[in-house]
Order: C-alpha cells, then sequence, then structure tokens
C-alpha cells in the first residue's frame, strides 16, 4: 500500500506544498514517523514536534505550514482528513465468501452468496446475511436474526434470536447483543423471571466494542440508532433507545428504559438512570451518575476531585457535616445580623 | 401460543372483567399493545396510557379497574402476574438431546441422556451434566464440573474446572465462572501467584448476567446464593460469598472475601471493597462504594449530584477546601460567642 | 501431591518447629483446614483464628509462633511463602502438544512442536507460538501475532491481529486483545473511522483477566509492561503504556494515550482519563478519578463517603451550595473582623 502524495492530498482534498512524487507507504506520530509516513497535527499541544519531524509529510491546518520542516498537506480538520487517510492503509479484511466447512449453519438460513461465515461459528435458522456480511470465528447468531450488509462480527461475538443489525455495523470480539433484559417481579422475596419477548434493532454504521453486552427488551425493543459508537465494556440495559451519532467511552452503564439523545457524548464509567430522557447533544463527563433527566444540551457532570489520600481523607470526613455546616452558617449570618442591628 | 383470556386469568388467579373467551397471542406495552395482545399497568405514571390503549386486555390492581377501556385481569400484584403471563409467551428453548457432532466431549464425562451439547462446545473429564441442561454453543465447561438440572449456558460461557452450578441456573452470553482470584505476593517489588485452588459454588435458580465474571476462591469456594440474580458486566471477586435472593444491577464490582447478605439490592456500577460484611436486606444505590461493613439493613449511598459542568465546577473545586471551611466555621462559633457575651 | 513438612519448608527456605515427616496434601483456611493440610497466618486479625486451627501445618511470622498449636513453618513473609506453596497443590495444566483435530490454523503460522492449540481455536497466518504454549479452546489468535513461550490463552480468548505477547504470559477467558482503539472525526455531526493500526505488546509475566479488554494503538503500539497484573473486566485504550509490575484491580477503565507508571496500583472501579502521565509507585484507591497527571509517588483518592440514604441525601444536596458556603463563609469572616475592630 503505497501512495503518492498529490494521491494523497487528493483523498483529502488537502493544498500540498512540497513533493507530489512522494511516495507514502504507511502513518506514524509526528516523534515516531519516518521519510516514507504520514502523520498529522490537529493538537496544538504537539506543535513543538512538528517543528523536528522527520515525517515524510504532515497533514495539518494553515496556520501551522510555515513551521512544517517536511511535505504538507493542508486542510481545514487535520484529524478528519487523517481518518480518511488512516482507510488507506488499514489491513484489508480478507474477502471470502460462503462458509469455512466447521461453520455450523441452519439449512433455512439465507446467506447471501458474498457474504462469510467463519471457522466454528453457529448461525440459527431463518437468518438474514446481506451482502458481503463476515461473521467472524466463535461467533453465535441465534435464529431470526437480520444483519445488514456490509456488517462484521469480528470473533466471539454471540447474537441472541431476533435481532436486527444494520448495514456496515462493526462488532467486536465479545460482545453480546440480545442477552435477556434483567427484569424479575418480587414474590415474597423470591425473583419470578419477567421474560424479555423484545428484541435488539441496531442502526446502520454503528460500531459496538469489546465485551460490550446490549440486552433485549422486556415488551418492545431496544434501540441503537443510526451512526452510534460504543466503546468496549459498556452495558445497554433493555428498552434503552440511543439517538443517531451518539458516542459512548468505556464502562458506561445505561439502566433500563431510558433515552438517550441525538449527537451525545458519554463519558467512560458514567452511568445513566433507568426511565429518565436525555435531550440531544448532551454532554456527560466521565464516571458522571446521571440520576434525573436532562432536558437541555449542554455539559453535566458530578464527582469530586482527586487528592492525596490524606488530604482527601480530611475534605471526606466532612462531608457527612455539609449538612450541619450549612444550618451552622445560617445560624452565624442571623447571630451577626441580629449583632449589628444591637 | 394463543390464550384465551380466561386461560391467562386463571395463570395468574385473576378476577377477569371482560370477555372471557378474547384471544390473546403475545404481549405489548399500555402504548403499544393491540387487540389480540395482553398488557399491565404496575406504575401509577402509566395510568394516563392505560385510557387510551388498544390492548386486548390489561392486566391490573382493583383500583385501576375502573378505567380500563379494554379487559381486565385484576391482580394484588400486576407486575408479578405479568411476569408469569410473559413465561407463556416466551419462545420455547429448542429441545434436544445428546450432542452436536462437533461438541468435543470428554469420554468421562457423566451426561444425562436429556441434556444438549452445542455445536462447538468442549466439555472436560469427569464433568457432570443433569437432566435437560442445556450447554449452548461455543461454551467450554472445565473438568469436574457438575452442573445441575435444567440448567442452561445460552453461548460463548466458560466455566473453569471444579465449579458447581446449581439447577435451573440461567448462564448468559460471554460469562466466565471460575477465573483465577486477583491473589498475588509481593516479592521485592514483583507479583508471585498464589495459586487459586478453591472453586465456585452457584445454587439454584441463580440468573447470571453477559459477560460477568465471577472468580474461583483462592482456598475455599466463592459462594453464590440461591435465587441470585446478577445483571451483565458484574465482577465477583474471589471467596465472596452473596447470600440467597440479592440483586445485583451491571456493572457492579465486589472486592475478594467479602460477605453480601441475602435479599439485598447493589445498584449499578456500585462496588464493595474487600473483606467486608453486609447485612441482609441492605440496598446500596447506584454507583456507591461501600468502605465499610454494614450491620444494619436499610438503603445505602455515596456520590454527589449531577449539575451543570460550570456550576458543578465551582462546587467541585471548593471540595478540597471542606475541611478548611468547617474549622473557619467553628472558629467564626467561638468569635461570634466571644463578642455577644463581650 | 503429597508433601512432608520438611519438603515444603525447604521450599519455602522456612524454619520448621514440629514434626518434619507430617504429610501434607492440600491447602485450607485458618478455620477450615484439617491435619492433611497447609494453611497461613499473614494478617493480625486472624491471629485469633490460630489459636483453634485444626491445621496440619501452619506458615506463619516468628512473633507468632508461640501461640501456634499446630507443626509450624516460620518465615519472613508468610503469604509470600504461602504463594510459593500453593504453586505446588495447583491442579497441572494437561501438557498436550500439537494441536486437537478441530483446530483451525493457518499452513503458515509458525507452532513450536510443545506448543498445544486446543479445540476449535482459529490460529491466522504468520503466528509464532513458542514453546510449551497453550491455546485453550474457543479462542481466536489472528494472522501475523507473535506468542512467547509458556503463554497460555485459557479459554475464548480473542487476540486480533499483529498482537505480541511475551512468555509467561497468562490471559484468562474472554479476554479481548487488539481491538481497535475508540477514534472517530467528527465529520458535522457523522463519526468517521479513525483506522487503528498499532498493535498491542505485551510483556513477560502479566496476567490479564477474565473478560478482560485491551484495545491496539491507534498509531503506535499500546504497551502492557514486564509483570504487570490486570484484574477482569479491566478497559485499557488505545495507546496507553503501563509500566513494569503494575497491578490493576477490576472494572478499572484507563482512556487513550495515557501513561501509567511501574510498580503502580490502581484500585477497582477507579479512572484514569486520557493523556495523562502517573508516576511510578502511585495508588489511586477505589472507584476514583484521576483528571490530572500525577507527577509523585503517593497515595490518591477521590470520592465521598456511605451513608444511610437520607443522612447521604441531605449532604448531597449541599453539595450544589458548596460554593456558596465558601463565599458566605468568607463575607462572615470580614463582617466578624469589622464588628471586633469596632
Amino acid at each position: 500500500m503505497t501512495y503518492t502524495l498529490s494521491e494523497l492530498a487528493a483523498e483529502v482534498n488537502g493544498r500540498l506544498i512540497g513533493d507530489a512524487d512522494h511516495l507514502i507507504d504507511g502513518v506514524g506520530t509526528l516523534g515516531g514517523a519516518g521519510p516514507s509516513q504520514i502523520t498529522f497535527l490537529a493538537n496544538a499541544k504537539y506543535r513543538k514536534a512538528l517543528e523536528s519531524t522527520r515525517a515524510g509529510a504532515v497533514i495539518l491546518g494553515a496556520a501551522d505550514a510555515d513551521v512544517c520542516p517536511a511535505n504538507a498537506v493542508v486542510v481545514d480538520d487535520p484529524h478528519l482528513a487523517y481518518a480518511h487517510v488512516s482507510a488507506l492503509f488499514a489491513p484489508p479484511v480478507e474477502v471470502r465468501h460462503g462458509m469455512h466447512p466447521s461453520a455450523v449453519v441452519s439449512g433455512d438460513a439465507d446467506v447471501h452468496p458474498t457474504a462469510w461465515i467463519g471457522a466454528h461459528s453457529v448461525v440459527g435458522p431463518e437468518v438474514t446475511l446481506g451482502a458481503n456480511v463476515v461473521i467472524g470465528p466463535g461467533c453465535y447468531v441465534g435464529g431470526h436474526c437480520s444483519i445488514g450488509a456490509d456488517t462484521r462480527l469480528v470473533a466471539n461475538v454471540t447474537i441472541y434470536h431476533g435481532c436486527t443489525l444494520g448495514e456496515r455495523v462493526l462488532v467486536h470480539a465479545g460482545a453480546v447483543i440480545g442477552s435477556d433484559g434483567f427484569g424479575f417481579a418480587n414474590d415474597k422475596g423470591r425473583w419470578v423471571k419477567v421474560h424479555q419477548l423484545g428484541g435488539v434493532r441496531i442502526g446502520d454504521d454503528v460500531e459496538i466494542g469489546a465485551n460490550t453486552t446490549i440486552d433485549r427488551g422486556a415488551v418492545e425493543d431496544t434501540i441503537i440508532g443510526e451512526g452510534v459508537k460504543l466503546d468496549n465494556l459498556i452495558q445497554i440495559a433493555h428498552n434503552v433507545r440511543i439517538g443517531a451519532h451518539t458516542a459512548m467511552a468505556g464502562c458506561v452503564g445505561i439502566a433500563g428504559s431510558s433515552t438517550i439523545g441525538e449527537y451525545c457524548a458519554i463519558g467512560g464509567g458514567a452511568g445513566i438512570l433507568g426511565h429518565l430522557q436525555v435531550a440531544d447533544r448532551v454532554t456527560v463527563t466521565a464516571m458522571s451518575l446521571v440520576t434525573k433527566s436532562i432536558r437541555e444540551p449542554g455539559v453535566y457532570s458530578s464527582g469530586t476531585p482527586l487528592q492525596r489520600n490524606e488530604e482527601w481523607h480530611r475534605n471526606y470526613a466532612r462531608f457527612k457535616q455539609l449538612d450541619d455546616m450549612a444550618r451552622t452558617i445560617r445560624r452565624l449570618e442571623k447571630e451577626l445580623e441580629t449583632l449589628k442591628k444591637g
């Protein structure tokens, strides 16, 4: 995979300053790239590294072009341009059609001739696999699932029965889609299972991280909107709805029946309680807990600052006195007022 | 799967108001159910939706029967009654006996003739599988495990050697039972493994969520009591003991050697440190951290409220001054006292 | 596996007090061990249990030897000595060479004759497996990976292409190594994938817990240093570097491009934001969030104390007034000062 700089500049609609015929065969960091590699500068704090880069070319904004010692590809959004370039250097997924001899596929599955079912995978009855679908090794797809064109399950993925995945969905290893929602009724202390009769519907262009779990709905479906990106080890409970183009970092947990808007960003380890509404374009910072519905776009947070343990502990202990402190302050205000009057 | 309303009412010991012969073939929500579906009302805040429901029947309490525009099944506990009804509409797990030709089963495993071992599963030596056990596709059951009647491992589940599962246990996809506890001794900075020689014992009627992990004991067993329900992505460390009928929501972590009582409810993302005792009937709210033993039943919490980021940040920064604030308040109180006396 | 006490004492360089020929065939706890089992006392709070132990022998420090009613093996560090003893009683991993007939192994994989590839595992092209490597059942090893001698993948492990594991690495079930880092550029609200072109490099003597995920680097590699121990359900994002001999408890999340030092201890459920530096010998307590780089060794914490819900709620509500409280205190101080002067 080798490209001339003029090819790469054309790919990203960039303005090339330098040698149009320079050959690029890979990517690197500003600090690590060599003469045959291309890199990018998208964050002002790495500008220093630009000055000494040995890269063959740098994708950057106009403001940084002056100080670039290498060939430059000038664009409006260097990170976005780099994203497009990175696709050119990604190792291709091997194209195979049909199925590995060890795959176990139900006779009445509807498998597109260009789809591939990998070694030791199992595909249940009445499953539909679209064009160019790749079911990696060790996956299980339960009955009555529908998987759209160009979708890939990487390896050891489990999809329970009756789930629908759109086109160009990428499901990373170990992810589980369609497991039972956590629903139980209580009968004098004992839990009686509420059978989870809904499914999961996943839109086009969704990416689901490694070992992430998405439960099926109790009655209606759990819904992941188009273009949603979920990182690793995320838990999506039953009947959650996630709006299009929302992104969630690792270790997030969303409790049952909550609805998250479009274009949201949920930070790592954050939690959202059940039966809440979160508006479009809401950002929740890492490890915050959302306990009420959020009606307005914006950035929301909870939590306390990190300190050295001994300092933190002094403040931590005072947290238990906060209400008393507030009452004492109020009393002092009143007493002082009286004193001033007197 | 079609039932008359009189059949469904009988199933839940409900009083039927309406057409006893009305046919029901599925479940729905109050808002989404059609004339051939049954729904339920268990939460007062959905009463409004009752008035306009198009459902064929509604399971509800006596207080709501008046305003129900559809056939009604009146019960004491609508959620519990719905749980029983939901079982009638759950798609049956296909009944198969024996093993898939691709399964790899040790010659000295003791497999009940009504058990099933699915495609690409591996069952080790001296494993006992009871009546109607279902080992789904891609599972691994290590040697010397015992799995009780009617227990099901859904798919891609791993059970390490020497673990015992009771009857009617449901283990969701990707769960891992019996992995090594996190035990190391320190030898001048390097970690020396403490081999984990206990096992895991899981009682009857336990449900274990997708990608949940339960470590084996260091010396004695990790124990999950009868009727315990664990949601997805939960971590149970070595030598934890969980009392019967306790439920834990997703992403909870329990550190080593802690003992949790019976009938507890642990909220999503909560943590419990190691070597603690938690009494029976304790509720811990979401994302709280338990750092000391809890001796009394009740509801326990930690954490701070969610706010808009800029407001939160002002308070967050003050957390570091809490101890100083408390001392200043104390000083002001004294000074004011002096002033008042003087 | 039976040893005389003199053999066991020799193994740990301990001083034996008692019957050198006493036979030991297993381990137990102070409270549970019988006459043929050995136990240890490493924590003063279990000293009471020592007095009534029925164990065949106890590994302990000199200070506790007097009150030991059983044979004693006196050492400097009983926990470390026990770790060595535990290895003697660990069930041996069955030694097999070659591959199970159901394994699918690329013709150009370089597999050491003493390595073993288990049932239903898949090994991709140009993979190198060193001496005594054990690939357990249901694992997937992508192309161009290198796995060092004596390393073991337990079961249902996924290693993506192009990853390197050192020697004596133990990877527990369900772990995923080399999944795509969570990298996207934003194009008018839609996410464009930044292809993740780095790999993962894991040093010697690393242990990786069940269902833990380690993402591949965006450009350069994600690096896990020698002797690092990761518990279950940990998320390591792209381009993280973890220094040698650092240990992390379950459910930790480390965001992208952060560098963690050597000999660190990260408590369960803790989070570390992206692009940070954490010095050597830093301890972060459970469920703390690291939002800034940590330059100095020491113990660091965040969070609030657990209370009964009604008490907690009073203080929790006051958190929103913290900044106002601080300002009021400051005003009261000034007013009081004025009053005192006047």
